[in-house]
């Protein structure tokens, strides 16, 4: 296959505005305020599949947000890529930590994005990765080169648990049938050193409820007396994690894949600079699980965060209150063996039987989804590492990430077919974060690596 | 001098609606978005003393909210009452439990209310109770009866720490002069056991904030491997309490003063059912200090609450992020010889000294005030007690409350005088909650029983 670059230095500018216009859509998955919003930007992406060459698009209704399925076929014995991505969307919150408006797109320069970046929420997770797809499909179809069948599936609830697309892909194993199934919603090490990512966490996401007395009481009156929603939950937190940061839920380990001193040496030859890490973070020191790097908590190995809590009195000054509730929602990062339905399960039973008396104990299962490796012998890895290797001028470094895209699992379950993961954002693109941005030449570098997957998969598979 | 009972009977109706228009004003100090309200709060004030038969009035402006002072000389020679009062009230938050708008006063009969309350933010804490006393001064002065000078201080900052009080007492110690402090802002232990409260426990307000990351973090990438500024937030707090629920804070008891085991079996005496307690908060058990009784746990004991605690998504639906800070609101309530600087001082150091690497940690001081006891042998109390024999015919219960009055400890040293508190309220009047009210019957016998004092104080001095 022809390289795409001079086509993408012809039409640099569209692709780039295209994104611009897609990213001002605050498609807002778990706020139902912004419910009109993702809808809008669902339809927008199935004339844009369209517009770029896919014989047929549909939008799908689910019982939550639509999945949008186009398809192009051209020969049913040649092999068939189904792209995966979404276009919701994560909260903005906290909004004030932004820079310039979450979605008022502006392209700004900086130190790793010389050629400058696009600042938006959605930016890098997903619209601007998933919309490399959609450009990467408009060339091979406008130059005549795309040399296998393709379908697109775009959700719009990833970003809170793809329960509509699990119910949507049990019901088209058929309709979804393929070879490969090919997302960009992960990062490489850095511009100068391309990887695709292997493995993937899983997730458990619950939200705790912490009751005490029927109605906020005075701290004068009663403090000291009864049990205070917030201490006990705060004791509670605590207690999930031992000195050593190992977790402390019964059983929680149990399924953990350990890998080999052999995988962990390989694994240790990735560059990684601590002073470069705290610095990029404004921190003293990382902090982990005992016995581990930095690396490694962050990939391999199971973990335990708050992501929110509140309770009582948060408004401005003083008020001298015991809150009669107090909340926290928490989520587990887990990995491969570990099955997230049954760590809720554990969590929950764990979460209730430390509650004092004095207070009840509410946990409120989010979602989940199952972590994921996948091999690097398939052919699906083999022909995206050809592709790096052909734009790049470099072999890609096979990674563990420690995100979680629930789906995956599902995907090789539902449909018997592996997922291979190319990212083109970077760890320190903010995603989910205040100025979340994707760089203009990971964005163009994608869309000119993608087709080439196509080729040499298409190659392999003929 | 004659019981007030009669005039109260026909003015009853009148002394209910001017509270109730009082109510009305959501004077909330702490919350500058309501400002002109409080403001507004303080010149009504000014009028209703004016009326009641002040003969002079006086908005005295300080560098807060202004303090109302009336004055009515009769003959140097006689003794002189200083009433102390706040317009001021708490925030109403969680404005969602209220069974009614908090700043739309309704009455209602309740178990404990048989004759109804007025349910409204202020109602008991402190506009009711203070207006009682404007109501007293009318009957005495409405029927030629006051028997002495008396000085009213009514101010707009008691809920967010007093600090213009302070302030203005300092510059006003011969316009303050008095010989007796006269205050209703406590509680009673029922309708049918009056009590007085003879201790007050002292406070420290602090509040802190955990710094973790310079960004939120996507709790994927980075979770498992950065300190989550939330998770050592509830690992700090946690840590304040030890197993007995003894506070852990070095130095933190130095200073308590330990009552006697006579004193001890005196509290015990007051009536206290276990079960009534705990079924008026819907919870299974106590929860305190081990080895102090439930009445002790509120009263004679110091303890530390979070009021209010956030950090991180706190929106509809999951983020899967990890906050750059985490926040909560602290509040320390002592006992007598505990002085509230030097345990703010404590609690800074310590609490700044068990940040773990990785995260800085702010504690920014908000307010607080000594504890305080009244001897019960003084003329003031002496005359309170008659006071409450002749309306309710039963000898009132010496008592000490939980809650915090920081200016009285401040007035006995900046004004020598004793302070009588004569409470009117309930425990259960749900001040500083949603639903605060303030017995119908409680109010008008508070008017009934203030008078009395204002006689036997004078009788006892002249």
């Amino acid at each position: 296959m022809k390289s795409a670059r001079p086509y993408i230095q012809e039409h640099k500018d569209r692709f780039i505005e295209e994104l611009v216009q897609l990213l001002k859509i605050p498609s807002i998955s778990a706020d139902s305020a912004y419910k009109e919003d993702v809808i809008k930007t669902a339809s927008i992406i199935k004339s844009s599949l369209e517009k770029a060459g896919c014989d047929t698009v549909e939008i799908c209704e689910t019982p939550g947000y639509p999945i949008v399925f186009g398809e192009k076929k051209i020969d049913k014995s040649l092999p068939t890529v189904l792209v995966y991505g979404h276009y919701d969307v994560q909260p903005p919150d906290p909004v004030d930590l932004w820079d310039s408006p979450p979605f008022k797109p502006v392209i700004k320069k900086t130190k790793l994005h010389p050629e400058g970046a696009i600042f938006a929420r959605g930016s890098c997770d997903d619209k601007g990765q998933m919309y490399m797809h959609v450009k990467a499909l408009e060339y091979m179809t406008a130059t005549n080169q795309l040399p296998c069948n393709v379908k697109f599936m775009i959700e719009g609830e990833e970003e809170v648990g793809s329960e509509s697309l699990g119910w949507f892909v049990e019901r088209n194993r058929e309709k979804l049938a393929n070879d490969v199934i090919l997302i960009s919603d992960t990062g490489m090490i850095a511009n100068d050193i391309p990887s695709i990512t292997t493995g993937l966490r899983g997730l458990s996401y619950v939200e705790v409820e912490v009751t005490g007395p029927n109605r906020d009481l005075h701290s004068g009156l009663y403090g000291g007396a009864v049990a205070n929603p917030i201490n006990i939950l705060t004791k509670m937190i605590a207690s999930l994690h031992d000195e050593n940061n190992h977790i402390t839920i019964p059983g929680f380990y149990d399924d953990v894949e350990e890998l080999s001193t052999e995988e962990r040496a390989k694994m240790a030859e990735a560059p990684f600079s601590k002073e470069a890490y705290c610095k990029a973070l404004d921190i003293e020191d990382v902090y982990g699980e005992a016995g581990y790097t930095t690396n490694e908590r962050n990939s391999i190995r199971p973990t335990l965060d708050v992501n929110g809590i509140w309770g009582g009195y948060i408004g401005e000054g003083a008020k001298t209150v015991i809150a009669s509730k107090a909340f926290a929602k928490i989520s587990m990062r887990l990995v491969p063996d570990q099955d997230w339905k049954k760590i809720t399960d554990l969590f929950k039973a764990h979460f209730e039987s430390i509650a004092p008396k004095g207070v009840t104990v509410k946990v409120n299962p989010h979602h989940g989804g199952q972590a994921y490796v996948t091999p690097i012998d398939s052919k699906g890895y083999k022909a995206a590492e050809k592709a790096y290797e052909s734009t790049f001028g470099k072999t890609p470094i096979p990674q563990r990430s420690g995100g979680s895209i629930p789906i995956v699992s599902l995907f090789e379950k539902e449909l018997q077919s592996k997922t291979i993961l190319m990212g083109f954002g970077l760890d320190s693109d903010a995603i989910h974060s205040p100025n979340e941005h994707f760089g203009v030449w990971n964005y163009l570098k994608g869309i000119e690596t993608i087709p080439q997957f196509y080729h040499y998969f298409t190659e392999m598979n003929t």
